[in-house]
């Protein structure tokens, strides 16, 4: 399948590169078309390079691997290319402006899904995979155990395609939360990440979630 | 021990229960001293009935298990009988007033247990147990697996000491998330546990944070 990945950072690079491995037809969108992460990206892996709109356009399905601060900005100036299209959104909206650890810059009665959903209304936003680090994302058999990744969005259809995806990724326990209005939930979970990251020393964790037996 | 338990709900019932079992002297506090919860607590397990002043007053450890929109209302008339001593605070800051799923009315940049801390400067809060059911949380057998609790606190020796009676109702993986501005994350994760509880139908669940072999 062709997919557009915006974003040339460690969760785009770790998406695109997987996305390569799987046979897939990628290319990395970055804000001009001789950025060096986005021309490394494609020398490494034979994907390939282009603008923002170049992978907009390319994508039949297009992953939002920008921070969250900028997300909006370039999702609305591609907005014509991502018509029609499954969006999966990776974005988190983490202010560093206040200091470590970060707050939200939207929360509790909004979200960064939302916003790009209602930026977007002729796109099918799907967000997911924003819980975890990005080595996690693309592989998680590297934490033991039956892990979970949440996915919100109002089309059915789209979590179907995007949970093939996670699938593919090697994802076993993938939970619908809801329509985009449960974006909310992953991404206030992320104050409790930070926080187990610092606890943990390490990002190389991820949730489970443990049901009683017999509970379901 | 001489323990106060604030709150005649499902969670101050099953701690309350779960404190006499292990052998604990309980006093549990209602609004009024003839409220037939906290009677009918005191003649079901042998423990004690009284008023929150009366219950704080008892408890050379006390718990709040009042619901969040009340617990800062509660805990300041009764502040002068707290000093000095460990508070171990359950409530969570939902606001059931825009509907369901609940918002909160504490949160990203504050929490109310940082609220409660604030006003009862004289008294060591912690943070603890506000993730999960009330049955989970006095009976963590009921889930499979190493599932986790979090504790918040300016205190450390505390901390240390709420983390033995969480050992004592079966808690093995206690994680400490740092001082009590470190609430914020449990707090927050409330969204995604309510999504969670819709998606899987059944509150009788918790999340384990499952590790990288050798990451730690």
């Amino acid at each position: 399948m062709k997919i557009g990945v915006l974003g040339t950072g460690m969760v785009g690079q770790a998406i695109a590169g997987k996305l390569v491995t799987l046979g897939h037809d990628v290319m990395m969108g970055a804000r001009a078309a001789d950025n060096q992460k986005v021309l490394g990206f494609a020398s490494r892996t034979g994907g390939r390079a282009g603008t923002f709109v170049d992978a907009a356009r390319y994508g039949e399905i297009v992953f939002n691997c920008l921070r969250g601060d900028v997300s909006i900005d370039v999702l609305t100036a591609v907005s014509a290319e991502l018509d029609g299209k499954i969006l999966i959104d990776i974005s988190n909206p983490l202010d560093f402006s206040k200091g470590a650890p970060p707050t939200l810059s939207i929360s509790n009665t909004d979200s960064l899904g939302e916003v790009i959903q209602r930026g977007l209304p002729n796109t099918r936003v799907v967000k997911t995979l924003n819980t975890m680090i990005a080595a996690i994302m693309v592989d998680p058999g590297l934490v033991p155990g039956p892990h979970a990744v949440f996915v919100s969005g109002n089309d059915k259809p789209a979590k179907g395609k995007v949970m093939d995806i996670l699938r593919s990724f090697g994802w076993r326990d993938i939970i619908d939360l809801g329509d985009i209005s449960s974006a909310r939930a992953p991404e206030q979970f992320l104050p409790l990440w930070l926080r187990l990251w610092g606890a943990l020393g390490t990002g190389e964790f991820n949730i489970a979630v443990m049901r009683r037996q017999g509970s379901e």
